[in-house]
């Protein structure tokens, strides 16, 4: 027989937890406390149990705990946590509706203590004014400056309530609850010098040590003193407000401070927008926004407080053009200058492959409709070119360039970018979509389609090819009896052997070539991770993604085959016109054709095999574990994409 | 006892099959043809148990049967269809590999014709004179020219061979195969009036009736004479051909018939582009595609052929503006007239909301910076409004247009067509969208990204009710104990109930208002039969296309914005541009951070009680039905949308 004693002290956890919420739902906080804080129950369930009602019932809470240690006690074990999920679930089957706390927004650590506090300052803030003290010192970000200026008051107007506590009292509980160094760095902080004496004091510090620093303060003038301390204390933006109305003799030091923290937009809005001041700080911000590669910000900044040449400047390094034009004319550059800037600046857009703008630029600032045609034509902007050419009247233009080229970007190849092309596609096939600019210069439109096709149908096949070799491995798998070993692990090791993982696939793609014009992009990244390689763990995903670039690819291209088609139709190129037509409708048919094949709606129907008689609960979970991979696989799997069938691109007069 | 006479004519199909495989194998063709007419086996099998080893050996099977009437009946008999997988289909354990036929491409009755054709001409052509007719007759496209022209041959030529048939006999044998009708109209179609005439006098047609025309064609000249029969064959494109060499004279006939059978591109091809008629042609062609609602193609066809008033009409009433000025300043228009041209496609163009181009026209052919810088600020094109005013030296617009409408287009409303907005949002949420301009035209993009954000939650909250609703309705009908009934048809049922049917939607939208705009789109329609009523069956389809909308529109914002936060930024409206950059940013941080709540990867874990002790096999399968049925609805939901995070529309100077 059990000694008796034993039996008694043993709770059953669960038991107590539904006392307590039934103590708890009738408003006994009192019954509900003693309880947890004998049983070692995590305070914060008082509130996390129902947060509408504990926040509606402080004041009940606060006179039934009646104890400013048992206060404090409950203040210092809040967290940011909600028992009632992690430590103490509510039992399932429990009728209250399970939902998420209605209580206000915030963070609940702050709610309670400011509910806490606030109603406590109603009631008595005196006999309170520890706990008070420990809201303040509890908040996400403590509010120690408060507390101390609390502390201060009592020590200047010591209250004459019998239940009150002392200066003294007071402080050397913030300084059982705060470290002593934070607390004097905060008492600096009020710019108080009683407070940073009475800290100080109550501190091992040395007065040798902070006297001289604190006698040297009080010699400044009030808003340099201010700035003197926030910068010790590191807080540099209200340094920087300090600083700022120490009149112009410190404005050197603040430009400095600006400079050294990075507070430019800070800065900017305490000057007058017509200041010296905020001239000199724009300066320093477009020259940081500048080594930022921000130049067109910069440039605005500099414009809008009349700094107008070096506006240009940035502008001109930003290709913000249009900026960067009136800005010139602004000043006024005189005309010849206004027409080496637009030349400078089109070449630079030419480069950008922004050949419409480069166009307006030459046309209407360097006054040179030539050039500007020649940049429309080599950009393929086939009406904007024609509408330049009659509008100068230069309809030598269309036989000396624009139908040859009409004709180059249509039969022709140039061979050195050709080259380029074709070995881009065979090295990186996703990299090649992302320079668009490829589809453009690929002198033939034709081949450039045919050469789509083809990679559209390689991989679509080698598709089928790896999804039949992985599919039976699944079959294999399944095959194998393993009675014994839990379901669970044995699918997901089949789920490793199916799907790869991203750190075992070693044999990544190195395409170290391109990887370097494009390591920014995180995405691509990843993607590199995936390797069309053969045999490859996640070839599969490869290939779907490489599917989906040549798809956008050849989907993007029907603005530009549009419009080159009706300039083809104008100067009687309908043969032309005709193939490149039936080439790309060729194309598009191809893969709409093929999307619902690479992208399958769920899978293969394998169900039948798998209720047979011979199936048992077991393997027929193990069946319908497929589904499952097949949907975390595709997380990393590229949706279908869809064709902008909306665009019309054909001319119906070529058939 | 059974009769013995009974037993000995059952043959099992399947072992007659084999055998019949096995001789085809072994190109025992004769064996295998004997066997399968006896048993009425389809003969196509010949040819489709192994195209290639058939193709290879046609010479050997045509020996092998030495036989024209059976060649003739395994000819007929030849249909588009692979016997060995619809009728014949082989053994699943069978050995040899079941690939897809290695045979060459094209149409299968076409490829057996053409090969035993080609064999039997080279074997003997005068013995196989009656199936290589038959060969003929047999091709998915009837060569019944072909056929004629070889039995003409035969009575002109009469063979000398023993074995060769006589014209007679071929003649008779063809009217065996062919409807004597369908035979002369062939015969007519040759253009040769004695093969005419042989099958006239064939078939049972009235010489009165066939003389007198032959007799009336006899007159005519060649070309005319080919026109006409082809115009009584109803063969257009040929008769069109011949008429088109018939001489000036017959054009008025051509043209007619053109327009009668719409043969405008076939046309321009018969004449040269410098000629009368292929301008008269190109004049009919262009009208016809103005009234098919294709102006632009009908203007460049008048272009090119010299029709520049008419061309011009036609790129006008097709907003096609560029081409339009072209062929203006060609003709030339004096410059008051052009002047005009500009200013109504600029208001076409601004009707269309295409500011840029409006402004092209107004500044450069009207001549009229003021209505083009009015344009741009309308259109919230910033920089290029700014562009012209600094190129005109305008600077005076900025106070008077330019920097109210920035701040009207941020703070103010258009009473008008906000309410106009608020309506749109309240009755057809995702028809807003797509009227793009209501959010340029939309005075305050701050409330109206409030609008959106709203929209969001709201949509997003009623998701999860909807969805948690549905979620309980499946669980109740899982705890429903139906132990007989079959599982597939309780699930099935399960999911109707679940997901709703399309056809069975009746509180489907009347947004009729709305609708008459956008009659056009089929996936429009289609969406209506979503509701977004609370308790439509597939509420939460709807409730995903909506979000998918609100995302897509918020999403396409980032351009918009970034373009007016620097134009803010540079008249010092820093406080605008800030709170719209906030606004902007969280509208963003909120999309982004509901998307993975709205679009959950597979579903909840409701996994766990489906596997505890007390589930059987039905319980787990029926539990597994779950994600099949997600499945299934996901292809109508709408997938996940992807936000554009590559494109910065911050400014790094506000903050």
């Amino acid at each position: 027989q059990m000694p008796r004693g034993n039996l008694e002290t043993i709770h059953h956890r669960a038991l107590v937890l539904a006392q307590v919420r039934k103590w708890l739902d009738g408003l006994n906080f009192r019954e509900a406390f003693e309880c947890m804080r004998k049983l070692r129950i995590n305070l914060n369930l008082m509130y996390d149990h129902n947060p509408k009602v504990f926040l509606e019932n402080v004041e009940i809470f606060l006179r039934q705990l009646d104890s400013i240690s048992h206060i404090n006690l409950f203040l210092t074990e809040l967290r940011e946590e909600d028992t009632t999920t992690t430590m103490y679930p509510c039992l399932p089957n429990s009728t209250v509706p399970v939902q998420p706390a209605p209580g206000p927004s915030g963070k609940k650590v702050d709610i309670v203590c400011d509910a806490l506090r606030s109603t406590m300052e109603s009631m008595d803030q005196h006999k309170y004014c520890l706990s008070i003290l420990t809201t303040h010192v509890k908040k996400t970000v403590p509010e120690l400056e408060v507390a101390l200026q609390k502390v201060h008051e009592l020590r200047v107007n010591p209250p004459s309530a019998a239940t009150a506590v002392s200066a003294e009292e007071a402080l050397k509980y913030l300084l059982f609850l705060v470290n002593v160094n934070e607390l004097y760095e905060h008492s600096l902080g009020t710019y108080d010098f009683d407070l940073v004496l009475m800290v100080a004091e109550k501190s091992q510090k040395d007065p040798k040590e902070y006297l001289p620093f604190l006698n040297m303060l009080k010699t400044l003038e009030p808003n340099y003193q201010r700035y003197t301390i926030d910068k010790h204390l590191k807080r540099y933006r209200k340094a920087l407000h300090h600083l700022s109305k120490c009149g112009e003799e410190h404005f050197t030091e603040a430009l400095n401070l600006v400079k050294d923290q990075r507070l430019y937009g800070e800065a900017l809005g305490l000057y007058p927008a017509n200041s010296s001041q905020y001239r000199a700080l724009s300066c320093a911000y477009a020259e940081y926004l500048v080594a930022q590669h921000q130049p067109e910000q910069a440039g605005l900044l500099l414009w809008r407080c009349g700094e107008a040449a070096r506006a240009l400047q940035a502008f001109v390094g930003g290709a913000s053009w249009r900026n960067a034009l009136c800005v010139a004319e602004q000043i006024p550059l005189p005309p010849d200058q206004l027409a080496l800037l637009a030349r400078d600046l089109a070449e630079k857009l030419i480069e950008l492959r922004r050949y419409t703008e480069a166009a307006v630029l030459l046309e209407q600032y360097a006054k040179d409709c030539e050039e500007a045609i020649s940049a429309l034509i080599t950009g393929a902007v086939w009406e904007e070119a024609l509408r330049l050419v009659y509008l100068y009247n230069r309809q030598d233009i269309i036989e000396t360039n624009l139908k040859p080229a009409l004709l180059e970007g249509q039969m022709m190849a140039n061979a050195n970018e050709n080259t380029f092309v074709i070995d881009v596609i065979c090295l990186a096939p996703y990299c090649l979509y992302e320079h668009r600019f490829l589809s453009l210069a690929f002198s033939s439109q034709t081949s450039f389609l045919e050469a789509q096709k083809a990679m559209f149908i390689r991989h679509k096949t080698r598709l089928a090819v790896v999804r039949e070799l992985k599919e039976k491995a699944r079959l294999e798998l399944l095959d194998e009896d393993v009675p014994d070993c839990p379901e669970a692990e044995l699918y997901s090791e089949a789920s490793s052997v199916m799907t790869g993982s991203h750190a075992g696939s070693k044999y990544s793609h190195s395409n170290s070539r391109i990887s370097s014009r494009s390591s920014k992009n995180r995405r691509k990244a990843e993607r590199k991770k995936l390797s069309l390689k053969e045999g490859s763990p996640l070839e599969d995903v490869a290939l779907l993604h490489a599917l989906t670039e040549v798809i956008h690819c050849v989907d993007k291209m029907r603005e530009e085959v549009h419009s080159l088609l009706k300039a083809l139709v104008l100067f009687q190129f309908d043969g032309q016109a005709g193939r490149l037509q039936q080439a790309y409708g060729e194309a598009l048919l191809l893969i709409e054709a093929g999307i619902p094949e690479v992208w399958q709606e769920g899978l293969q129907p394998t169900q039948a095999p798998v209720t047979g008689p011979n199936s048992t609960a077991n393997s027929i979970m193990a069946s319908f574990q497929q589904p499952r991979h097949s949907v975390t696989q595709e997380s990393e799997m590229p949706p279908a994409p869809k064709m902008r069938n909306g665009v019309k691109w054909k001319l119906s007069i070529l058939k």
